[in-house]
């Protein structure tokens, strides 16, 4: 690897001298400069980012933490921060965190590190008063799903428990009283809020759920087959089911499949995300739309008018989901069958 | 330890010279040439050693480049290198290039500026000769599906031919002719290879495809909808269709329940990749498995070898895909028809 000090060597001039020149100070000669930019492409010298980024105190690298970009929802939200980034000729280093405390203190430390003038942090694990210090530290450095108190306007968030209502409202205005819970294992707000939604919805109609009506796993597609074959399997009469996410929606409707139970005919079922492949699943999936890529787009733009330290302190930024009809939903059957009974009574 | 320098100082030549006469660099006479390599045999350097200078002042980061973590594909290329970096204590940083060959360069050589010691590099637009001199400045810089001549220690590949004429086979094992092909619109070498692998295989059985049995577009679920959705318009009567990818494949089996057609009864469809997404497709995707999980842990351990100097310049890794039989290819209608005819007749 070539080195600063090589480069001084070869041109005959002090390493401090071939530092001004990388970073366009005027208190260099024509002469010099040319002399050293010649032997930098002679040698294929790389100035080191983090020297470079100290010396002229600012960084064109932006930082993402998320859980794990190979999930679909966190992928949408790193190639909306990158859309956003191309436009603002920065690039974009990421990091991934799974949920646990110390691998998103470390995933975010390494991103400071690495000069990353604007962060954009998807962290769940650490507490609050440690997010808050970090943020002391980096003027640029933005949550997204996630406030901590005192930093609102520095946090980009949804409405998880009115998500839930919604998925919950929607179901239950079908028909619907017997609704399942497919959840996620990661013990994570979200998990808590939309639960804390379904079952408030439940309550609502005086419903009261058995925790049996609750099945957890991964928040992924073999996880949400997994969860449903386990309500399957516990003979619940349900007559629908709220996923915590989409992809595990979709794992429910294979594990349904599976089972020759017709989806919405015999059972119907809502999702939560709204990313991409539910629009590719058969049915098609009725689900909660987050909308992360304007949430992702709108915490990279707080991110770097925080760098620049243009953040208006007095702004807030939580977004409201909104519902996505598609064809997962039918009336509840039993419901149907009373109506039609009632008629024919008539 | 000897270290370059010590190698510069025994033959009266800056560090900058050995480096180029290490890195085969045209700059050099062949009298200075001769005298370094003499004096490198005589004190016994292994060039490697300054590579392992580097890894031990980097090494805690692997940089990666990948056309768009977003795509499941990526995703899954991704996680696979970070499970092998955190099995080491390393960290990893991200990048996307969009198989553009600026955005390729800018994203390798931002993670050389970062000091990358380890990088796992997917990139499809930049020239041999370009990944071949920063290969030569980077010693634990691999690459993933992609073979540069004299480099073939440090390419992780697939036999996409051979994973086109397999699917292709199988589908005509079934009775199968009239096979059309949905492309993928990105001019990368595995386009190429896939789509001539389905020509070859056409050509076996003197078949003679019209350009008509092709439709392009973006390889993603959406461009596999709108693809497939061409090919119907333009009544072919087509009774297979072999995807350039599992999402393009997922997307045209929306396309074709839209559409009344049933899969695999009315016509067959084979994906690539074998990405999660193909068993919880409606019917589940038969497909070749592309191993980029086992590829990319392959890819992560050699950049790390590679940075540390530790790289057999003998060995070669290309991958041989495989074929996943689910449920969305069946025998040719028309040939069972024409059997059961035969069938009655006698």
């Amino acid at each position: 690897m070539i080195t600063i000090r090589d480069v001084a060597r070869e041109a005959g001039v002090s390493v401090a001298t071939v530092s001004r020149v990388l970073n366009h100070s005027a208190a260099v000669t024509q002469e010099t400069r040319e002399k050293v930019l010649g032997i930098v492409g002679q040698l294929g010298y790389r100035p080191n980012a983090n020297a470079q980024a100290l010396a002229s105190q600012v960084s064109d690298t932006i930082g993402v933490v998320v859980m794990d970009v190979s999930d679909p929802f966190f992928g949408a939200l790193v190639k909306a921060v990158d859309t956003v980034a191309q436009r603002m000729q920065k690039h974009v280093l990421i990091n991934n965190s799974y949920h646990q405390a110390d691998k998103e203190r470390h995933a975010i430390e390494v991103l400071i590190r690495q000069r990353c003038g604007a962060l954009i942090v998807h962290a769940k694990a650490l507490a609050d008063d440690e997010l808050a210090s970090l943020m002391d530290q980096v003027p640029g450095m933005v949550l997204i799903n996630r406030v901590v108190p005192g930093y609102a306007h520095r946090c980009v968030c949804l409405d998880n428990v009115s998500g839930a209502l919604m998925a919950m409202r929607m179901l239950q205005q079908q028909g619907h009283r017997r609704i399942g819970y497919l959840g996620s294992s990661h013990t994570i707000e979200d998990t808590d809020q939309r639960r804390a939604g379904w079952r408030q919805a439940l309550a609502e109609q005086a419903t009261q759920p058995a925790e049996s009506w609750i099945a957890s796993a991964e928040p992924d597609m073999q996880g949400g087959e997994a969860a449903m074959v386990e309500l399957l399997g516990r003979n619940l009469h349900l007559s629908a089911v709220f996923a915590y996410n989409d992809s595990m929606a979709a794992g429910a409707l294979t594990a349904l499949k599976d089972n020759g139970i017709a989806v919405p005919q015999q059972l119907s079922v809502i999702g939560f995300d709204d990313i991409p492949i539910s629009r590719y699943t058969d049915p098609q999936l009725t689900t909660v739309r987050y909308p992360i890529v304007s949430m992702a787009k709108l915490a990279t733009e707080l991110a770097l008018k925080g760098a620049a330290g243009l953040l208006d302190e007095s702004a807030g930024h939580c977004f409201m989901p909104t519902l996505v009809r598609r064809h997962s939903v039918a009336p509840c059957q039993s419901v149907a069958a009373i109506t039609i009974r009632n008629d024919t009574a008539m």
